[in-house]
């Protein structure tokens, strides 16, 4: 009771202080308000490339002067991002923040420091030398929002230790169209799934305090929808029913508002033939209105410009700006022609196109931002930052996050014995463009942008291959493939298949190469025709053939898929992707990845695990829904059973819980982990219901032979959905709750508000 | 000026006699309601299938009294639709009718006779010996809206003359994907081109006046967005938004209204997560109010059942029924277990679900339909309409039909002279599926649902064989092509390429087989592998291969189609399809159709030629915009030369016109037909405007040598869009006007109303 009295006490304390503080930060920006000119404001809403600023332009190096005196003293610029070039360390990227602020402190008239954003995705990806982690992707088969979290603290501290405060990330979009060349940087196609892993990222990212040295600022992105453009190509329209929007999209947003994300970056394209640069609903009265989000909304790429020349949505520049201001937008990311932007907003404003109250409410929440991260005490790299780079344990964490993420989508039996995990003693031929590409195993923004240049890694990150010889000894190991993935020597099978004859077994490494954003558009899911050649001849020996896929969306396998002994799904893996996949093979890991997504089997068959009956049900399916690997599929070493599903009540009325247990038994002979999925279904409902639903997962740790008892809480939130009008509601009906392949029925009643 | 004051008192004299007859119908239908019981009420909103009735049940036959009995008096069952079987002829039909209306106006209580209604889709489709047309994508392709009318025609009075009066036909949903299987029944993905075609068809049904024994009531289908679903599967869900449901779905109904059409059916599937049939504001708040129709509204296949089955969004059917027919459904095609209808809609009426208000108002339609078709003065087949049933020049619209809908996609140039036409004087090989089938010709609803029955055609019906042979001789023509489509001898190449040495050239016939609805469901795009493996071996010959494609939809061809030494789409181009790609193929007839969508050159791009800028345009594609071929395309023999596109003005204010000339010149040796296009584009607007959009088209004859000067007018109408708010309008601004390549500018003014 006094430890009770004690902590209600320093709770209102606490609260006390914050208020204070807050009050004290409203105080300064007012006051910095009432001094700024009109181009002073602007040059806060504008954030530069460092192309404009660095000596050598796009190709970086440190600021030069001129430049940096053009966009800090002349244009007033409160922003710059990007990288200073290719291979710059966390020393050359500690200095070049320095010297900006040391010009924004001290040079300014009003003294206001710079806040510096880069895209740190998996790991801070413009550092050299930088962990990275796998992709979200990969993260999210890992299914355990507590790593996902201690990813993001690395991440934070690798950013910090690089001098940068502001970090570009997380993509809270969810990955429903397997075509989108960011797939990979999504949690999946489940909103349960990206809602907590997203929370978890953000929390990681400033649950420390932004003040602290070891977080950053994340940004929220992007908002909203930007994830399934209808045809596939990056940056462009999506059609989203209004349900939709709020059912599935708009609560990874909400989870990360209220785990308290400090910005948010908008989504380049249009949802509803409408661009969401454009759209007051979508960036004010949703965002601020509804959710509440008070923090800083930062434009993508040149996004503004696009309003111009890409939707056609203004007659020039001014009108464009004014368009976005006024939607919402309180920074654009111009990013390179910034005194025309500022320019054209100061003409905008004289135009009477925007509110001067409107500039300073973008202001406020720009140097609010930088309070909260503490830029006005101190903008320089904190001392000892330099010590949270490059830990020992933060290596040890990519092992760990490669090796939760790696799924088993297929292991065969063949004479008796899984073809997992292989013995240590074979001779093994390792083929494919993913054999010794560190891209096919990073992806994006792996220090370059398409993370295709081999060169600037890490010496020790491992290819396949030499993870590979690292188990068995380098003299056991055949493999002519060459670091560049599209090399014509890595899928012809003359050169990559050389001595499978005196082999045990094939390990057959196919996806995809490193690319990023509008440069990963691909016109066609099918795995290339050259690597489906490729796994067509290695079949033909006679030698089990292990495919393992290094790959940021799920090609379409079904030709081969077949002929493969055993299929490893390893997504991106990041930093200690190929040790990961090493472990797996042989045996020294037991894998427990599982699809965040719904593995296509046909390119004209593109469904989700969740879609309404009349897609996913087989009764109504003509030909039934048909994907390659289901949604949660994953296998590991044995095999885990799950029995006897229990619900501690068949209804449920108003607030009550339901106590849903379930027996898991590790009935293989290594330890392992198991993800334990729940679903529910609802019967029916006044919108045509989803054929089900994850509401509830937990992975567990369970020894060879042990059982645990997993029990889930579910009430009536886990049943709610949007209806008509757009409110989420439960109704009273019939519900059933699906566990590992088990079913049981139970109703809720609350209102008697059916149909 | 006497005969515009004639012309104003006819006018006006046939205007009161239309009031004052239609005052005369309601006065019996409202005698009417107010004899009728609750029950006797619900049967006129039941639909009942064929199998129901039928002494044979699914197989049809003539009806059997006793089935009959219970539909008509003891479930006062108002409407009958479907086939009494195959084979049945125009005899057998009217028999059919005259058996079904005898006991409906001389046995039940009040006399009302019955409201029989088919699918008569391209032709009286399960008419034995009907005459069959292109389906909708091949007239379509054709460009020309009186033909369409004229195929309207006569099939409405083939169906009259098998005494039936109520076609559900036509599609007027945008073929926008091209997995669809019902792809074919669409006039393609253009708005206006839908428009245009599907107004002059319901002219065609509805223009001679229902009571005339030459019309047919039409039914526009399916309202609204069926032809779109998201994974292209038959009947699921499509998204749209609100601006592009009414830019370009709605136009094509909202013309087919103001044309006249009596009656409309329910799209299957649901449009943004809401199933249309339980969709209020679409069924009633926008199409009885905003457009005005006041027709009869009628569901789709056991639609009702599937809002419980299906969408689960009813607990019960009786549930079911009451969201379907409060949303505004008058008529439910039950189509079998009719008695649980009739039973549960009286319940739901009992329970209060549904108002007798609503009961009234759906039977009175059902009713004035019935009046206006002429049904209460003479429900049998009348006297004559024998006659009008296969007559020579219902023949010769056939050809001409199919003639200017094949549309020739390539002819290569080989020794300096172009492939097609080919010689009479050759011997050709003639191979692959659709060589020997009718099916292939015909697709969907030919005599049967699927078309597959190669027995059940008209023996005077041609194979692209047979047509062929009639050319150039028997003898010069070698094919081993069997009439079973998916028979492996199609596409073997062993047989199907038997003497492939020997022959001046290949006409290789691929495509698809017959298909309908659910069951033309497909998982991939692409031409299935054996054609594309046939279609390999077949090039490697060195003979000049012609590809004939008959199908339903865009296969893909990538792969195959630079081998290719001309490709013609012959879509499904019916009874006389053979002959006229004959035609083409050997000189007697110029090619002139032009494709109705856009040709997709991979499945993981599918586009429209009308999308947002940020899809289309090359400069924001990353890769551009990348079709097989594109909406238009079509070549001829010879050429024709647009030159001199001429504005009348570079500027128009408010109602202004705008003539824009353009003068084409037919430079070939061959007489030929033009379709010129005219597109405009909209610079910026309000909502992201489209890349370009099609305004007028005309198709004119032009003797070899032969110019003539083309004009269109336009005007705010055609520079309209759909805005934020959902309203048309026409803003400020520049636009280009475009014509056979070439480029003008001119600007709209009226209110300044822009950003």
């Amino acid at each position: 009771m006094r430890r009770l009295l004690l902590g209600i006490a320093v709770f209102f304390i606490t609260l006390n202080g914050l208020w204070a503080q807050n009050a004290k930060v409203d105080r300064k920006i007012r006051d910095l308000l009432g001094k700024m000119t009109l181009e002073e404001k602007i040059g806060q809403m504008t954030q530069v490339n460092y192309s404009e600023i660095g000596e050598k332009g796009w190709a970086g190096g440190m600021p030069a002067r001129d430049k940096l005196r053009k966009a800090l003293l002349e244009y007033h610029v409160g922003s710059i991002l990007n990288t200073p070039g290719e291979g710059a360390d966390a020393v050359m990227w500690r200095e070049v923040i320095r010297k900006i602020q040391e010009m924004a402190v001290t040079e300014t008239r009003l003294k206001i420091p710079v806040i510096y954003g880069v895209d740190a995705i998996h790991g801070v990806s413009y550092t050299a030398n930088s962990t990275l982690f796998p992709h979200n992707i990969g993260t999210a088969a890992g299914r355990d929002p507590e790593l996902a979290k201690k990813i993001a603290q690395v991440t934070a501290a690798e950013t910090r230790a690089s001098g940068i405060r502001w970090n570009f990330d997380p993509v809270l979009g969810l990955g429903r169209q397997p075509l989108w060349p960011r797939f990979e940087e999504t949690f999946g196609e489940d909103v349960l799934l990206v809602t907590e892993m997203g929370r978890a990222t953000i929390v990681g990212y400033e649950g420390d305090g932004l003040k602290n040295p070891t977080a950053v600022a994340s940004c929220m992105k992007h908002y909203i929808g930007y994830s399934v453009p209808r045809n596939g190509k990056d940056r462009t329209g999506a059609y989203i029913s209004d349900i939709d929007l709020r059912e599935r999209f708009l609560p990874p947003f909400k989870a990360a508002v209220d785990a308290g994300a400090t910005t948010l970056m908008v989504n380049s394209a249009a949802i509803n033939d409408i661009p969401v640069h454009a759209d007051k609903k979508l960036l004010t009265d949703l965002l601020r209105d509804e959710l509440g989000f008070g923090g800083l909304v930062v434009t993508d790429w040149e996004d503004i410009i696009y309003l111009k020349d890409k939707h056609r949505m203004a007659k020039d520049n001014v009108h464009a700006i004014a368009l976005a201001i006024n939607a919402g937008v309180d920074m654009s990311m111009v990013p390179m022609r910034y005194v025309e932007f500022c320019e054209d907003l100061k003409k905008a404003v004289d135009m009477g196109l925007v509110s001067e109250a409107r500039i300073d409410e973008a202001v406020t929440r720009v140097l609010r931002t930088k309070f909260k991260l503490g830029l006005f005490d101190n903008p320089y790299p904190e001392k000892g930052v330099e010590d949270n780079f490059g830990k020992p344990e933060y290596a040890e964490l990519a092992l760990e996050a490669a090796r939760e993420s790696v799924t088993l989508l297929k292991n065969d039996t063949l004479l008796g014995n899984p073809v997992l995990p292989l013995a240590k003693d074979m001779k093994i031929l390792v083929a494919g463009p993913a054999s010794n590409s560190l891209a096919a195993l990073h992806g994006s923004w792996s220090y370059t942008h398409w993370g295709a240049k081999e060169n600037l890694y890490s010496k020790a990150t491992l290819t396949l291959k030499e993870a590979i010889e690292k188990k068995v000894g380098k003299e056991n190991v055949l493999c002519q493939a060459v670091t560049d993935f599209h090399a014509q020597a890595n899928t012809d099978p003359a050169t990559a298949l050389k001595g499978i004859e005196g082999v045990d077994a094939v390990i057959l490494c196919l996806g995809e190469g490193g690319y990023a954003e509008k440069g990963g558009d691909i016109n066609e899911l099918d795995l290339p025709a050259e690597q489906i050649s490729l796994a067509k001849v290695a079949a033909l020996y006679g030698k089990p053939v292990v495919l393992v896929l290094a790959e940021g969306r799920p090609r379409i396998v079904r030709e081969i898929e077949p002929a493969m002994a055993a299929v490893l799904d390893a997504y991106r893996p990041g930093s200690k992707g190929a040790d990961a996949v090493a472990d797996i093979l042989f045996g020294d890991h037991n894998p427990s990845g599982i699809l965040p997504f719904s593995y296509p089997k046909y390119s004209g068959n593109i469904t989700t695990y969740d879609g309404k009956f009349d897609t996913v049900s087989p009764r109504y399916g003509g030909k039934p829904r048909d994907v390659q690997w289901d949604f949660g599929h994953g296998l590991s070493y044995g095999k885990f059973e799950l029995s006897e599903l229990k619900l501690n009540s068949n209804s449920i009325r108003g607030g009550q819980k339901l106590t849903v247990s379930v027996k898991v038994t590790n009935t293989g002979q290594m330890d392992g982990k198991k993800t334990v999925e729940l679903y529910t279904r609802d019967l029916w409902a006044s919108v045509a219901p989803d054929w089900k639903r994850l509401r509830k997962f937990k992975k567990i740790v369970l020894k060879a032979g042990e059982s645990q008892t997993v029990s889930f809480v579910i009430d009536r939130n886990d049943l709610s959905f949007v209806n008509r009008d757009l409110k989420r509601v439960t109704e009273d009906g019939d519900f059933e709750v699906m566990v590992g392949g088990m079913t049981e029925k139970f109703t809720y009643q609350n209102s008697g508000k059916r149909l």
